[in-house]
C-alpha cells in the first residue's frame, strides 16, 4: 500500500498560524513563479486567498517573508526575502525530521495492523 | 511564548483516516469512561459523531479496536480490545517521536524568527 502516514506541521503565532503546509506551498509557488497570482493559480486557490496567506506570513515573522515590487511594467518582481528563504528551508527540514522519526521506532508494527482498505461502513449508525 | 509547534499525525486507510488526534482521544475516553456516550460527552462531541469515529476505527484495522458489550444492565462494558490498546500506544509513541525530532535540529532558529503575536492585518486586502 501507499505510505499511510500523513504528518501536518504548523507553527502558531498568537491566534494565527505562521506557517503550515498551505503557506509553505505558497512560498514555493512565489519562489517558482515570481508572482502571487501565478502562485495561487498553480495551487488552484484564489488571488484573494493567496494574498491573505502572504499577509499572514508577513505579519507573523520578525521580518516579511515576501517582498512585492509595486509599479513598473510586467507586474513581476514578487519574491521571497532572505528571511523567507530561510524560514521555508527551516520548515521543510523540520517536516522531514518529523516524518523520518515517525517512520522509525515501531512504525512497521503499526502499519502491519492497518488494513489497506476499510471494511464497509456498519449500516446501523444511530440517528 | 508557548511552544508554537503543532504536529498532527494521521494514518490513512484507503480514502479514510484510520487514526488521528480525534480518534486517539475517543479511544482514551473509552478507556477512561467505559462507554461511547461518556467518551463523547467528555470530548464535547455528539454520540452519533463518536459512534461514527469508533465505527471507522473498527473498520480500518486488522481487528476491531473497540468492543461493545450489548445487553445486560447499566449499559457499560465498552472497552478497548488488546489491539485497541496496542494501536493507541503505538500511535502516541509515533506522535512523541515526531514532536521530539521536530523540536531538534534548527528548531530554535526557526522559533527565534517567529513573532509572539502577529502584527495587525493589512487593511488593503484585495476583493
Amino acid at each position: 500500500m501507499d505510505d499511510p502516514l500523513k504528518i501536518s506541521v504548523r507553527l502558531r503565532c498568537g491566534g494565527e498560524f505562521a506557517m503550515g503546509p498551505g503557506k509553505a506551498s505558497v512560498l514555493e509557488g512565489i519562489e517558482r513563479h515570481g508572482s502571487i497570482s501565478a502562485a495561487g493559480r498553480a495551487l488552484g486557490i484564489s488571488y484573494r486567498r493567496t494574498w491573505l496567506l502572504v499577509d499572514t506570513l508577513n505579519r507573523c515573522w520578525a521580518e516579511p517573508l515576501v517582498q512585492t515590487a509595486r509599479g513598473g511594467g510586467g507586474g513581476g518582481g514578487t519574491r521571497l526575502t532572505p528571511t523567507g528563504h530561510e524560514v521555508l528551508a527551516l520548515y521543510r527540514a523540520l517536516e522531514a525530521r518529523a516524518a523520518a522519526a515517525a517512520a522509525g521506532g515501531d512504525y512497521a508494527r503499526l502499519v502491519a495492523l492497518l488494513r489497506a482498505e476499510p471494511l464497509s461502513p456498519t449500516d446501523s449508525a444511530p440517528d
